[in-house]
């Protein structure tokens, strides 16, 4: 194959329009789906998920290339390393998985001091003993510039029975209007399942990009905006008290994982981490479920700390921002009100899954009118 | 922590002083071997291995970066892709595994053509059509540099108690004195199983590097140094049709799947793949074994595709030419005797496994005389 100057390149695809072109390449070679037994989740959601015998497995793997994702020298080396794992923990959580153990693949180019590489590895070890995730194994190579991946794998947390059952249960003691646990079924057969995620009692329920249905309510955990306010703290050279806390959020971020399965144990069907920004995230979300959503711009939860060093731009920052690892989710009013308080940490209902355009998500102020959003996602071959 | 001239750098500890150092950072951490539930083999053989359930996994990776490990515009992106597969596919062989999925990472400038890339999937999906691992899912990053990480998932192909009971079988034929399977034993509890690979009968069996017993056979599969060769032809600019097949060896390996599920169904204990060069790959597995070994040159499987193009240094090559991806295992005669014939695969036995030190590995000549081996071994990160 001649590549000359008329060849289409691949940045004019972008990162998502490559992964369906290489989705497009292997269908017609009959090794994606099928191909792998039972595949539960293949390319598409923040996991893909495999089902063999008594254990459905998740697998993720992010990679972090320095001047691109990371600039050495500006991040601290026990943060890096912390924060490579980090962001695969958070495609674990955001799935309701558990995190099993890591393969991390190191490229060097051999100049690196051993005493930062050292640092690193402690940020490693730091975050695998806090949240789990092991490193099993992995590989180091000479690279001109330096990266890192990891490939997590975990373990769903929860059969599909029994979430299904403690989602019954929520929505029968709203139904019978007594209060979320107040209609507590004599048996779970009695109730009204969710087909879609309890086909199979015995298997694994797992958190998805493509079950939010219209009429749930949309929620996020923590605050948005921190760690996009981070980068631009670096980038403009800024320094305060309220700018470290940014800079931290942005350097290592804390991945969800006790709420990732508080959800999905009590029976809460679609998430994902916001990784790219709350709006394009969204959209994600909603093209995979056929759905549009929208926002109430008063209601995305936003920190002291970033409205005080972004005063003018901090909404921006929350909705587009990106690099967040907080876990989005909808689920029906009375699941809701009875996860939220559970998970450990703050939830803020955001919003709503509508009907409309698969994919939109319109954000309004606080008297309804929709705000344009400016800052485009982050696209990862071109940001 | 400052970083100055004084500081040693990553390069002075090469590839596998990193990864002790790496491993030393995680046990300060507590964050390896039990950390990891159900961890049967960790850090420092060809795949990590981890038992749940009924299931046991086996996690391999490897990465290939543009201008170390292969050089666009040289080898065929169809093989690049087929390669980036199959490199992970014999580690998966070298444990008796068989693939269950791949992640593949894409590490691009953005400037590539899409119909290269396209041409690179259709490889990927040529070996994963051919061999198993389909890809399930993965990453597409921007970098300065292009890379390809694929992560490969494995499972166990048979249990321990099912591979010592024909281990067993295979010796007791050989020591009734009426042939490999002629003593076959009314129960194999009457056997002295092999307690190392057989504690749990109901576990996984796998091909380990650290299971080579003083006395075994010392075998590999197929060729070696074409591959080595290969790349000696592309520096020099070399072509005939016998250097055309040296490069096929080193631009589109053959993993070799059946031969490493047929290797450990019969009872071997110990393989690897010859990645790093015959010499360096069995100095390895010499040194986690804790015994010596000794080649015979003249028993080296060498193809005359090479023996033609470098009559001079073909020996050199097929010591310590790399990425030979062949699979390199001990046994003693009674199974080997038996399990050589039955792989589907040429197989060479070149040599014995004795006691001495550690690691260490003679060469020998048609004479007997000992052989200098000129060339080391592959470092990932030096060479």
């Amino acid at each position: 194959m001649v590549s000359d100057g008329t060849e289409r390149r691949a940045s004019s695809l972008g990162e998502f329009g490559l992964i369906e072109n290489l989705a497009r390449t292997l269908a017609e070679y009959a090794v994606t789906g099928d191909a792998v037994p039972g595949l539960v989740l293949g390319i598409g959601d923040d996991c893909a998920a495999v089902r063999r015998g008594s254990v459905t497995d998740v697998y993720t793997t992010d990679t972090m290339v320095d001047g691109v994702h990371f600039r050495s020298g500006q991040i601290p080396w026990r943060d890096l390393g912390w924060k490579s794992i980090a962001v695969n923990l958070s495609d674990i959580a955001s799935m309701g998985a558990r995190p099993v153990m890591s393969l991390v693949t190191l490229g060097l180019k051999g100049d690196e001091a051993i005493s930062d590489l050292e640092e690193m590895y402690r940020g490693i070890a730091e975050a695998t003993h806090e949240f789990g995730g092991s490193v099993a194994g992995g590989d180091i190579v000479r690279s001109p510039v330096l990266f890192i991946t990891v490939a997590m794998t975990g373990e769903a947390a929860v059969t599909a029975g029994g979430a299904a059952f403690n989602r019954a249960r929520l929505m029968a003691g709203s139904m019978t209007g007594t209060g979320a646990g107040a209609g507590y079924p004599t048996a779970a057969s009695q109730l009204n399942f969710d087909r879609n995620n309890a086909q199979d009692a015995d298997g694994a329920a797992l958190l998805r990009r493509d079950a939010a249905v219209v009429g749930d309510q949309i929620a996020v955990t923590g605050t948005l905006g921190d760690s996009g306010g981070g980068v631009r703290a670096l980038a403009e050279g800024l320094n305060s008290k309220a700018v470290e806390a940014l800079k931290r959020a942005h350097f290592r971020p804390t991945p969800r994982m006790a709420a990732g399965v508080g959800l999905v144990t009590q029976g809460v069907l679609a998430a994902m981490d916001v990784s790219d920004g709350l709006v394009d995230d969204l959209g994600k979300m909603c093209r995979a479920s056929g759905v549009a959503a929208k926002v109430r711009m008063p209601a995305v939860p936003v920190s002291n700390e970033l409205k005080d060093s972004f005063p003018d731009d901090y909404a921006a920052l929350a909705l587009s921002g990106g690099e967040d690892y907080e876990l989005l989710f909808t689920a029906p009013e009375p699941v809701m009100a009875a996860v939220s308080p559970s998970l450990g940490v703050p939830v803020s209902v955001i919003g709503e899954v509508i009907a409309g355009e698969p994919g939109s998500v319109t954000v309004v102020d606080e008297r309804g009118l929709p705000i344009e959003v400016a800052v485009a996602g982050w696209d990862h071959l071109n940001g």
